[in-house]
């Protein structure tokens, strides 16, 4: 087996288990057992451990030294503290594209936000959702930091997984973050830094007390599960 | 086996080879071969892998789908990109250290820094320089956020790699390197937040530039080599 096999199939384990635990199929706290994966998709234990580092890197699990890995905590807290430093980063991001962006980015930019648009209109929440973590990935490369690039990268799947969390929102919200992304690359072509800094900064704020109160919601209704089967 | 010991063993090979990257025994763009490490240490390739990804978290490889593992860059323009994200980190850390230590906090830091002058009135170089990382590793937790003390933590092996090229200082480098490391935890101490940060600020570029200079050194040395020998 050659390496690149082996990469790109621990990125396969890595990308299916990852994609369960976005999307709430694998919840905070339950245990990743390497050999019960192993056996369910048929590749080696080998492969597993290989994508278990991949998803550890991508902050959806945890290795710990006795009990294995686990899928990451999502607590008010830890959705607190990923917003902390992605709007930090996004904020540096903003400025940088403000400073750097040529002719040539724009049309990739304005024909994507026409999209979102279309989307939110339609009220496709699905879509809208994809679409904007494809908005996401077109910024990383204004960072001229390949650290900061990487970082925002790694950052992706548990923002997906907060946003995920937050999705059943109505058109009109859809609508709103349209408006955001549509104020932000308007900040960015007029080259006003700060202004694009200051609403990557609000519309984060927005996303996370979305999700915030998503999460308590959750948290609300879990509980009243459990009341209800202990009677 | 278990995932425990596949785990640590990983974790041994890539501080094994990682060191031989710190230090500069292995060079930037060299090819790790993976079958070449596992026989040498006389372990699986699995393990040689996995090994691979935590040193690639750890920015000192890149994983190439083609050429395989590469030992990264150590460009002006990568030294650049590594010290403004360090900066970005560690202002944040020092201005939330200003706000959160506690009394049994100080113990720790006012004895190391009497450490660290003893080390630089000694003039021990690499003892210095191992307790500037143990101060480093110190401050991590004030972050009071996982994923910013977790990027730390990735980033520290890249920053040892590029510190390590300007250790052959003199003696009142490592006095003026003490003198902010006194600094920053007195502002920490006095809770003025923003002096902190601005002293990591000054302290960060300082360092950039003795690496990047022992960097054009290094340069310069390799070129006069490669034009004797062409001789």
């Amino acid at each position: 087996m050659t390496f690149k096999a082996a990469e790109s199939l621990a990125e396969q384990i890595a990308r299916h288990v990852g994609r369960q635990i976005v999307t709430g199929d694998l919840v905070e706290g339950e245990r990743i057992q390497e050999l019960r994966i192993a056996k369910e998709l048929n590749v080696s234990r080998g492969s597993v451990r290989e994508a278990l580092l991949i998803l550890e890197r991508r902050h959806l699990i945890n290795i710990y030294p006795r009990r294995g890995a686990v899928v990451a905590e999502m607590s008010a807290q830890q959705i607190k503290s990923l917003f902390e430093i992605l709007t930090l980063l996004l904020s540096v991001l903003a400025r940088r594209a403000a400073d750097s962006w040529r002719q040539s980015d724009v049309e990739g930019f304005t024909s994507l936000l026409d999209h979102l648009q279309g989307l939110a209109r339609e009220g496709d929440i699905e879509g809208f959702y994809e679409g904007s973590f494809a908005f996401f990935r077109m910024g990383y490369r204004f960072a001229l930091n390949p650290y900061i690039e990487e970082m925002l990268e790694d950052l992706q799947p548990a923002l997906q997984r907060s946003y995920y969390l937050a999705l059943h929102t109505n058109k009109r919200e859809l609508q709103e973050a349209h408006n955001f992304f549509k104020g932000i690359v308007e900040a960015i072509l007029m080259r006003k830094g700060d202004q694009a800094a200051l609403l990557v900064e609000d519309f984060a704020c927005h996303l996370r007390n979305l999700v915030l109160d998503s999460l308590a919601r959750m948290k609300q209704i879990e509980l009243a599960w459990a009341q209800r089967s202990k009677r």
